[in-house]
């Protein structure tokens, strides 16, 4: 088992989004999406937006980055002209969604929206496009992924987030283990070989 | 070529260090060493230390995933009971020493003494240390690294970096292209195959 924590804003999570259910089926691994919102950990500690956007020279060398590494994964990449996108809906159905056999694919498709198509993936017509593509029933799932109850389960899961002390996405959790960005990826799955 | 920047205070530079010479060679690539300080890099971001320390819950993440690391890559390692390591005069020697061929034994001395032995790598004396256990000139050396020439040469190299958007360590350069991170590294040579 290994838990998933990505955000459907995150380019970094964007490439684990598309790897993770292939690599996780070869090494024989369950996996636990865990959707959350980046915004209130960065909140926490003090920054308005994303450090890419407030590290200047940072985020000039993670566009040139993403364009590398999705070319070396064989990802579809255009740079969004909106960054970080907000994604709160989206979080909100993926988690509703986290224990349906649709799950991996809702979260590629959004994830194609923001980082292959630069397309908006927070407004309800974005969300419901992403549904009907999928052949779901949007009506349905919009209105139960907006209750009051799935509302105050995303707050619970932010509250998760930072009690464990996580402070980026993705991160992997093996049991107490946990490791950072999309490059550890194949190292957390590997762990549960060796375990 | 490759451009290798790297600070000898620096523990994912630590992981490059012990790595380059071996994946270089077989790649058939030279390495030109380019020793530098993060610490005026960190200052004009308005940083006192390194974000390790600064940023909690990353730091305590960072021991945790060399520890992983080194265990992947076979490197001895030893929580560093000082972070950063202050390393400007081990520095200045590096520089010195860039296009000569103890540059790599040098290094990795220096990097094993921070991180495997939990040692100063600041003080004259331990630089000595290193320099004798690699039966060098240690006087001379000491006296040519410390000259005001050279001096001169490591403000140049900080500068050099800051107008290169270097923003952390390691960084490779490949021609223009910019890679950051021991977890590029492998990348930044296989890049050289392609071109």
């Amino acid at each position: 088992m290994i838990d998933f924590w990505f955000e459907l804003g995150s380019n970094y999570s964007y490439l684990s989004v598309m790897r993770i259910e292939e690599l996780a089926r070869r090494a024989g691994v369950a996996i636990r999406w865990q959707p959350f919102l980046l915004g209130p950990i960065f909140a926490s500690f003090g920054w308005e937006t994303s450090p890419f956007v407030l590290q200047k020279e940072k985020g000039a060398y993670v566009w040139k980055d993403m364009v590398r590494q999705c070319k070396k994964y064989g990802l579809a990449w255009k740079q969004p002209t909106v960054f970080p996108r907000r994604a709160v809906l989206p979080t909100r159905v993926a988690l509703y969604a986290a224990e349906k056999p649709w799950i991996g694919a809702f979260c590629k498709a959004v994830m194609l929206k923001n980082f292959a198509a630069d397309d908006d993936i927070d407004a309800e017509e974005s969300v419901r496009a992403v549904l009907d593509a999928l052949q779901l029933p949007a009506a349905e799932i919009l209105r139960e992924a907006q209750s009051a109850e799935q509302r105050s389960q995303l707050r619970a899961q932010t509250e998760k987030a930072k009690a464990l002390g996580i402070f980026g996405a993705p991160m992997f959790f093996v049991k107490q283990e946990m490791y950072w960005g999309n490059d550890r990826l194949e190292d957390a799955l590997a762990s549960l070989g060796e375990a």
